[in-house]
């Protein structure tokens, strides 16, 4: 036994690697060729902060993806991408527009007020998708000294609710935005699962339709760790590389960053990874879908189910698996499928709901 | 070939695994033992955002070296741990004392200001040691409206300046600003090189002299990412959850943080990685020192060697090796070591040193 | 012709003194006993930044109206008095609860994220009265580090729509907000106007149902300038001096502000112009609310009626008249009365009305 | 008595209209001239938050002194207008420099951080003045992310420490600012007794020279409040009506402070105040020159005289006259004089030096 089997077992022999669940994509662990990329990179000295070979080489990369004016700034979460984002295309006085439920105001624990004096404009859904009427219930007031003044318009794709914006409602809701000046901000932690399941480039989904700049995600699809802000109209961003450091989200080894997006993305293992989690989310939804007692809420567009059932049945169920109840009032839950979710955890689990629901 | 060895390829083709320079800490990779124990850790699912075993286990490990009061956070970089761990400790008003050379002040692009709302105080050093003298400078004003309180003492072991200070000396600053109803935070981002330096437990540099919280470093001393919010007095301490949260450093797949750290701590592999570095830069500091036209111009107390050169002499040398020239107004370079440095790395660049001066 | 004359009638010669709208009440001047009290403490020197004994007495007159806890800090404005007092109750990660139409987060430039990194948790309401149900939509998530944690619920007596909480509707929310461990910040820039629309002492609306802490306005009852955080429970307020001076609220000659309190609260000044202002609301209610084609949409209950009425009226109206379109999408107008405000003024404008619309 | 007489004078009672001491320039009342017109001006309605005739005449006033492309916008307070301004030509990552005795430094609570999140990068130098080489020893580092850019130098003229710029010192340091990319921010609280002392218009120390942007000082010149951030190189500011409402520094009834400078800069009131202020600082240095056991510290070049005498002396005269230390180890006091020091408040003051320390 090597000294880090041993140092590291403690921990491990209470991790037991045959349970997953259905609370969250970043349950799971890392792809397989993820860190195989990243113990490849494991050689001698890179420069730090950003000016080694491999983030240098993640520019090409991205854009591949995203085309030739894109540049890929890596942080370390989804939280600071947004924030880092949201900062280089806005002055001190300006506001974000963005659904009630878009995860910038309901889950970074006040992140882009408290460090990056951002206001956020809110606007109530029908299911996490912004349109143009629903912007424009806060898109007004632009001269008026009283009112912070509203800027970007932040969008999710796929949605928080699992729902996804096809690439016209995605242009639509551009157009408006720079018809009255303003800019997009798209929140990209799961844009791979929306490109898999509408079936298109993600280009498709961004640089085509004209958002201006995005958090893109790599943890949910099977990275360690890492997400980027990438620029896509460098005209109207500023100042990335001071605000990513000022907000603390400058890792110094960054080539493990990279090297990690690099195998995401140079080949399809964004896609590969992002296809099989939608498609586990199909598999379960079609299997629930008939059992009485389980009502299905959402479309399952991407890699979630949502579903109401009785809620004693929930309890049940959460003592085997684990996931989230995603609305107390209700009774709502979630259930996520991941890259590494099988084909025996959804019929196991639909199982048990059918059982729970007898 | 594997799709992992294809996809991340094109970066590596470019990076050369045999070149080690000087210019820091964490331009070196990541210890074998330190990846081998994430491999271990890759396998099925655990709770996200710090529930999972790991992170529990964490704080075993943790206070076998701190106490049993000691809680560790991890968080992801150094800038990111000082910024959470001084919020957690001051009111809104309050201000944090500080060397004028400390990393806080010159090196984090003002993210204790503009993420923390932080006023530094800042004092001049000898070589970025503070004193209750120095501290005195500072440490005025209490019950004045219009002064930014002074109610933090930041230090760092070792320091900037690669010197370190003594167990009494740590002792002499904590029991001064207690006496002030003021805290201590220590950046302990080089910490292990201290105590091994000093040949003294970790605690003795820390818990036992008085230290409240502390930013606890893994990067610079062989891990891939991840540093700690250790702390050590919890009666001074408030909502480190929640500032960790909304300063952007709560990962979600924190396993790999904190796995890290237990390879790290749980054995020896801290002191063995420090104590190596140490090694190096004396073997550096007593190779040069009889060089005519090299002047040591600090003790090589931890892992850096400081030395005036010529300056023609050392854009001959940055042609050859990588390091940073510290003092643009001096000539004065710095030469760090690290985990992975070798003694023929030593001897080649202190040939070199000796015959670019010839 | 005095220098003083000389010097300031370039612009006076501009200003039409008996020209009155219904626009604002800050569009009034200053009441002359406000101003008169201002002259007399024009003597001398008084030690600055609130050390003086118009502040010092002004203690005594807060205390008489707010009970012997009650500590009145004097600000410059509305936003300043509602940021500081919110920063004093809260903690970095802290979230206050507000009516969505609430000025501090519709009127004030984001100055409560901006300066205060206050998260506003935002509800729909029916006038712009929360209630324990409309708090209970975002009062939950205690414990959860992704959750800015609520702490504060903020309310408006009067509100921003002219409508008056009773007694028993604030002590409700007071029980309802303490029970889940929040505050309550009571914003009473026109306080007045409700203890004057309810006939009750302004204690029986603030310290005897159980607010934390208020804004106490001056500038909307005759004031020149000035209002003033007044703390009514000191047990949850911490630091409201240094927050106050940090927040930019902080006034040289103070004297002027506190003396212009005392002339408005030692007596009855303060009830005069309330109930002056509230009757001219009133009158103006019933003057028109009999004319068709104006729909009277809230009681007029403090000093502002809100109405609908055809747009082209409105605009006619506007040129003969200064008021403002508060809801462009359904046309309706707010008139506000002042403590300036004639019952000439009113019986003119009330027939401008009905002459618009005939 | 009128009912504002009676309202007002139990404060007023205990307030002796004829001690004035030699502690601050703002322990002074209004000029009459100032309080004259604010009567004028209170009559009848004005739109508020500056769109009032006075505020818009302000703009002439303050171009005749300095140019036609001055900007004038009012604030509350000297620390108000320092961080709107400062706010108002810097990216969020932006860094200020400034003098290690500058009062955005030292004595405004840390509201440059906390709220503006400015980073300053203090100088210590002789007497509170910058010169190029001091500036370039903060003024380094553009385009490394490490560090907060150097963006603005912020000087005071007159200074804290009494002392005065000439107009060529001030043009060698905007040409070196400008030179590196860097605009000029001057602290004017007290720019009129600099003009006064050097016998040069105001614009000759300020847009002649190229000042950037100004906080103008009132209230220590004879106002009873307001400052005024004044643009003078429009090319280079931005958004300072957002970010002036942002940082709680608009005031609704503005015509108030816009009609207080009319008073004071429509004629030469402005000048009178500062004359007679430094004439009568002039007088007491004077005075006590040849005092045996005053050291005079500093040149009298404004309004305050810097003086070490025995600290039991100073104690002595503390009981008598009020007026600060200002420096504890060396015992150096400051006497500061206003526009309404009489001849016979000095001759009486420096009897009593005198008769201390006879």
């Amino acid at each position: 036994m090597t000294p880090a089997e041993t140092s590291a077992t403690a921990a491990a022999r209470r991790h037991d690697p045959d349970v997953r669940g259905f609370a969250s994509d970043n349950y799971a662990g890392v792809h397989p060729e993820v860190l195989a990329a990243i113990a490849l990179a494991n050689n001698g000295h890179q420069v730090s902060y950003g000016e080694d070979v491999y983030t240098e080489h993640l520019q090409e990369v991205f854009q591949a993806h995203f085309g030739p004016r894109a540049q890929a700034f890596p942080v370390f979460n989804g939280t600071g991408a947004n924030v880092v984002a949201l900062q280089a295309v806005t002055e001190r006085w300006e506001a974000v527009i963005c659904a009630e439920t878009a995860h910038i105001h309901v889950d970074e624990c006040g992140a882009p007020e408290k460090m990056g004096g951002l206001k956020l404009l809110t606007v109530p859904t029908e299911a996490g998708k912004l349109t143009p009427e629903l912007i424009d219930r806060q898109a007004w007031g632009w001269g008026d000294q009283h009112r912070s003044q509203p800027r970007v318009v932040s969008i999710a794709e796929s949605t928080e609710l699992g729902t996804v914006y096809t690439a016209d409602e995605l242009a639509e809701i551009c157009r408006h935005a720079h018809d009255h000046g303003m800019l997009v901000h798209l929140d990209g932690s799961r844009l791979a699962n929306a490109a898999a399941s509408l079936g298109v480039p993600m280009r498709a989904l961004s640089t085509d339709v004209g958002v201006d700049i995005m958090s893109f995600g790599g943890t949910k699809n099977g990275l360690m760790f890492g997400e980027a802000v990438v620029v896509l109209n460098p005209d109207v961003v500023r100042g990335v590389e001071y605000v990513r450091k000022m907000s603390m989200q400058l890792g110094s080894k960054m080539r493990f960053m990279s090297v990690q997006f690099e195998a995401l993305l140079a080949g399809d293992l964004w896609l590969r990874n992002a296809s099989h989690a939608n498609a586990m989310a199909a598999r379960l939804s079609a299997a629930v879908a008939d059992i009485p007692g389980v009502e299905l809420t959402r479309p399952a567009q991407s890699n979630a189910v949502f579903a109401i059932l009785p809620r004693e049945a929930t309890e049940r169920l959460q003592k085997r698996f684990r996931f989230y109840t995603w609305n107390e009032g209700t009774g709502e839950v979630r259930w996520m499928t991941s890259f590494d979710t099988t084909e025996a955890d959804i019929d196991t689990f639909a199982a048990a709901v059918r059982e729970e629901l007898a």
